[in-house]
Order: C-alpha cells, then structure tokens, then sequence
C-alpha cells in the first residue's frame, strides 16, 4: 500500500530535480546575494524562529528527551545570530563552480579543459541541531546543488522555519523553491524511500551519530559520503620534542575531548615513556582525564588503570586516554593500521627519517607531524566550510569543504577535428 | 548453508587487503619493472595461452556462443603481442601515488599537503574479452592498488592463465600473490557475495553491457563506478561551418558505431536543415547508414524513415542513425537534457556565443565544439590509460586515467602547533 507522504515525496523529488538546471547557472553574484538576504532574514525573523523552537523544545521535554539532546535542540539570539554570520561566511567563499582546474592541448590541436560542476540533487539526512539546516542549504546553494534536508523528528518546527527563509528568499529572486526542499513527514519509512530514488538524487551525507550512518549507508543506493569513527592516534617518537610532545599529546585530548579529532589512543616509545609518562600522566590526573594503560604504562603511572584489550581501537569521546608503549616507529604504524579509524594521526618527532616513513606509511585521511590532532578540520585547512570529514577513500577524503559538494566536466573545443 | 566457494574467496579478500599494504608503497620503478617483466612473460609463453584459450574456445562453441562472442573470446598471437604493448605503455606513464597535487600554508605555519594514494582493494567485474584482464591488473598495479578479477566465465581458462604471469612476476619480486586475484568459481553468486565486501574492498568498477552494470549497481555495497550508456548527440547550429558539420557528423556516427562515443542523434538548427541534410543524407546512404528522422528530415530526405518516439534516446549502437531538425540552439538543449545520457554531446558552429551557451549549459561529461564525440576516450584525451568512462558525477567522470584508481590524503606539518 502506498504511503500518504508518498505523492508529496514524488513531486517534492521531481521539483529539486528540475531545480537542478537552474541552480547550476547561477552567477556568483546572484548566491551571494540570496545568500546575505538569507542571513539578513534570519536576523530579522529571530522571533518568529524562537518561537517555532519553543513548540520542538516544549515537545522535546515532553518526551524526556535528555539535557544534551535539549541543549542541541535549543535555539536562542546568539545561536541564531551565529548562524547568519556563518551563511554571510559562505556567502564571501569564492565560488567553485565554473573553475578550469586544468586545460591542456592535443598534437591534434584539441583544447581540453577540466571545469568544476555542481553534482545535482544533495541529500542531507541528519538530527537535532537545527543549524545543520542552514549550513547545509548555504554550502549546497554556494555550490550550485539543489538540496533535499530531512532533519530530525525533534527538530521539526524549528527546521521549517529556517527553511522558510530560503524558499522566501528564493522566491524573491524568481528561483524555484525546489532548490532547497524539506522533508515534510516524520515518518521514517520516508528516509528509506529517499534513500533508494537514485534517479533523482546524486549524493547523501548523513551527519549524526554513527548508528545513522551505518544505517544511511546499508540501505542507500545512492552514493554516500560518510565518516564512521574517528580513533585517532598521537605516536611520540624516541626523537620527540618533550616538550612539544606534551602540549600536542595534551591539546588532542583534553581541548575537546567529544569530538572525532580528539586524541583516544597514545603510543609512546619505550626510550622515552620513562620521562615523558609521568609528564603528561600529572598533566592528564589535573585534568580529570582518566588513563588505561598497558604494563609499561602502569610501571610509570602506578595511578593508571589497566587498560582492557577493547580500549585499544575505541572512541571514547570523553576525558579517557588508552595509551601503550612500542619498542619503535614500525609497531607504532602497525598499531595504527590495526586500531585506527584512517581519520587522524600524528606523529611527534624532530627525526627526519621517521617523519617521512610516518607520512608514507599512515594511510589516513590526515597525517600531522608535530601537530595536534584537533587541526583536523576544514575550517583550520582553510577551506571556509565544512560539509563533513569523509573516512571513505571515494570522491572525498578527510576534511570537505565546497569542493567535496562537486564534480566535473571536460569542455573539448576544437576547429573541425575528426578521428581517423 | 554455506557455499564450497565461501572459504577460498575470504581468503582470497585477506590477501588482497593485506597486500594492499605492500602494493601501495612500491617506488614507481619497481612497479615499472614489474610491468615489464609481465610483458615480456606474456611474449614468452604465447603459445601457452593459446593453449588454454583454445579450451575457452571450444567450449564456447559447444556452447553455442555467437560468432561476436567468440570473436570477443579469441586470442591470437597477435592480440597477445597487443597485450603486451599495452603493458609497456602503462609501464611507461607517469607514476601517480605521492604526487602533491597541492600544498599551502595556515597563518598559524602549518604546511597542509594534498597527496595523491590508492584506493586500496579494486573489484573489476567484467565479460568475455581476456585483454581486460591484462589492462586492468596493469592500471591497478601501477595505481599501486590490489585488484581482484572477476571475469567472464566463458573466457575462464583465458583469464586464468593471463593472471597466473602476474602472480608469477610478482613472486620473483617477493610481492605477494594478494596483490592480484583472481575468482576461481564461475558460481554466479560469488559476485553477490563479493559486492556485499564493503569492509574488504573499496571500489567497483563493472565493465561489460548495461544489464551488467545495472546489477552490480543494484546488489552492490561498495561504490561502483559505472558507465550506463552513451546517447550521445551532434547539434548543427545556423552558423555551422558546413563542410566541418558534414565531417564531424559523418566521423561521430560512422567512424565506428559500436561504441559509446559514437552519435546516436544529430540534431539540426532549421535555418542550416535544407542545405545540411541532403549533403550529409547522401553520405551516409553511401555509407549504408538507416535514417530515422522527423517530418522536415523525411522532407529533405524523402528515403528516410519516420522516426518513432523512441528512436530519440535510444542508443543504437549501428549504423542507424536518429534525426531531428530543431527550431534553435535552446530547443537543442533542451533535447540533449531530456534525451542525452550525460556522456558526450557536441555543437558545431561559427556563433562563440552559441558555444558558450552550449559548453555552460549542456552538462555532459564531455561537451564538445566543433570536434567529433568520437574523441571522448582516455587516450584521446591523453591520460595514457582508461580503466573506463564514468557517466556518473561522484568520484570520477568522463573518460577515467589512473587519477580515478587514486585518492588523496592531507598531510599536515608543524613544528609543535595546538589548538586554542
């Protein structure tokens, strides 16, 4: 039997479709400027805005829903106000679309260029926070895509109001409304429907947790960009910097441990954990950080508790450090390539040699050399956005900014070549 | 209950992964010499392949194959010779792992890089001709990937035989066998089971017919690169060169009509039709092409047949060609949109206005001026190599290089650098 979302789904899906043409011709200047009266206007409807989220939020404790879930839930002024800065951010991005990223000519007097394409439909399917909406319409719009959003039940009245605004805004530039369309049922037989449409849509990034992900990628038939774990290793060298060592292996752990580019796993060498253990162990105990360590770990820090075969490849996401002592470079690498996450690892040496057998080895999306885990982020790359970190090795890999949103074509012009 | 196949081919997946390892870090010259030393095998022991081709052949007649498919099947000396020419010239190109592709400083001195890696595990399902199974194991080895290959079971002893001169190079270079596989069973349900290894494998790539790339697509968990069809159009514009429109036209269609990048329609601007067709009509009655055209093409073209509504959109793949004499450059469009297939699609015309409409609007992953479709190809376009031509946007699109048997990972390097 059909659903009754079903019909609205269809039309809702052929209109981001047909909105698709023109969203990828739209001049630079015409998405800046939608993209400043989207900002213009959220500030404007703050009120109204608070207002639909205090019906989410009203629901929300009905529901019990925990404080955490709440606090994510919640918008207030400052929230709101932060989002139009970021839109006006994506706003003030150079354009990627229409990019020559390389011409070259043909013995045969063929030009060839390669030139940067929106993708076509983008499908967002993520939870509570409500800022996600404007983030991911801004970036897809900046991009040329047309974006389907399915936010979380719990954000419901919140995401439509903030998806108002673009339709709103849209309208008064005589754009289609189904450049950024929003999923109006709760239903979540919705999301797998969506999820088999690959005619109509081109690309899914989940952003949530990792049991939406894995589910998103099981069922999908679209292609998906997705970012399951982030085990991230810090390995001091026997040739680290101690000092160094210290700040970085500190800094990935406890700037902000809930992250996915937070430190879980530390790998110290034998010839050096003797003096650089009970350095960061103090540092850690101060900050509340609890340790599990294997033997040699425990010899040094005798407050350590032991660390259990799981603890080693687990994302804590929290104040705990798994650490472990290696007699070298090579069990470091090995540990790595069994544990990781290929998200992040670093390495802290002043040791040339081992620096480059780190960098060549380490199959991660990023590989830092005396640097912070926490660096792992398209904002700190440079990029001015950030659509996710991708763990896969297709399409996009780590930290995503616009150009992860795209693809490309190849413009052949020539004078009447034929092939012989 | 389990397959009799289950076990060797999960042990065939640990050691493709676990080669992956080896196989990523061999130096661009040793992956040369490897390359080469297979091609010299494949000189060496031609009259050993022949050999088991032969038992290929002769139950492909017993069969009851068509003469095409056996065509397909047959190895000659010749064609083996061609095998390894091949070889050499992936040997010969430039290597792609390690590149920097770019690389750029942070305000806080961290140096971020962008290097080119492999993708790690390639699963190449694909049909009867044997000389795929040489060009693919080449372009994954020199892509510093494994590969597993899943051929045609009419060619088996083909194929088997062609992979054994790898594994046997690779054991004189102590690599190990993993790096290239090759599916022992013929049991069709061993690819379902492999295309449900996403945690072993890391790409698709299906070559053969659609009704192929249509099921691996359907069944698979792992991204796919696919190429469905190539519905590829010439638009003669009202200011056309005539004498190049005729060329290319002619060339697009009949230079070899059984490949993607061949015309399937030719649509013709009205004002440029009555002078247009009967030149190019009668050029290609000579060449024994079928005409299907609508009204004003059977007007100028009175031997020509009434094209039906599926003609526009259909790939022949033939000498057939399908005709439509359209009011103007936006009409045109509009058709390529609604009929194309994103592969290749070409305008001809003097107007650099009209080009430029065409190149920015036409979203085909190869977009051509005054050059026949027939160019779209890897080697055309100089990458030395094609594993394939994507009519997807995700990953890679258009004709496929070694570039799409890559991936990238950021290194980022500092000199002691945390997070605030």
């Amino acid at each position: 039997m059909k659903k009754s979302w079903e019909k609205s789904i269809l039309v809702m899906l052929k209109r981001a479709r047909e909105a698709s043409g023109p969203a990828s011709q739209l001049s630079s200047k015409v998405k800046s400027k939608i993209l400043k009266d989207v900002a213009a206007r959220l500030k404007k409807e703050t009120s109204s805005i608070l207002r639909e989220n205090s019906k989410d939020l009203k629901e929300a404790r009905q529901n019990g829903l925990s404080s955490a879930m709440i606090d994510r839930l919640t918008l207030t002024k400052q929230r709101i106000a932060d989002m139009a800065k970021g839109v006006e951010a994506v706003a003030a991005l150079p354009d990627p679309i229409g990019k020559v990223t390389s011409s070259w000519k043909r013995p045969n007097g063929l030009r060839i260029s390669r030139v940067v394409v929106p993708l076509g439909v983008i499908l967002i399917i993520y939870e509570s926070r409500p800022n996600v909406t404007v983030e991911c319409a801004s970036l897809c719009l900046k991009s040329g895509n047309t974006v389907i959003l399915r936010g979380g039940r719990e954000a419901f009245y919140s995401n439509r109001a903030l998806v108002k605004i673009f339709t709103d805004v849209l309208k008064t530039h005589h754009l289609p409304e189904g450049c950024v369309s929003f999923v109006q049922t709760t239903d979540r037989d919705a999301v797998d429907f969506l999820l088999k449409r690959d005619q109509d849509i081109h690309l899914v990034i989940p952003r949530g947790g990792e049991a939406l992900i894995r589910k998103v990628a099981e069922i999908s038939r679209i292609p998906v960009i997705k970012h399951y774990q982030g085990i991230c290793h810090v390995y001091v060298d026997e040739k680290a910097d101690l000092k160094k060592a210290l700040n970085i292996a500190y800094n990935a752990k406890m700037q902000r441990p809930g992250v996915c580019n937070a430190m879980e796993t530390l790998l110290v060498h034998e010839k050096i954990a003797g003096r650089f253990l009970p350095l960061l162990g103090e540092k850690l105990r101060e900050g509340g950080c609890e340790i599990r360590g294997d033997q040699k770990t425990c010899q040094a820090l005798p407050w350590a508790k032991n660390a259990q075969a799981n603890d080693y490849g687990h994302e804590f996401l929290d104040k705990i450090l798994a650490i472990k002592v290696v007699p070298g470079l090579e069990e470091a690498i090995e540990h790595i390539q069994r544990f990781g996450s290929q998200h992040t690892d670093a390495i802290v040496t002043k040791n040339r040699r081992s620096a480059d057998i780190f960098k060549k080895q380490v199959d991660s999306s990023s590989v830092m050399v005396n640097a912070s885990t926490r660096f792992s982020d398209g904002f700190q790359y440079g990029f001015g956005a950030e659509i996710g970190i991708s763990t896969d090795k297709i399409h996009a890999r780590g930290p995503m900014g616009l150009e992860g949103l795209t693809s490309y074509k190849y413009l052949v012009e020539g004078h009447g070549q034929v092939r012989s």
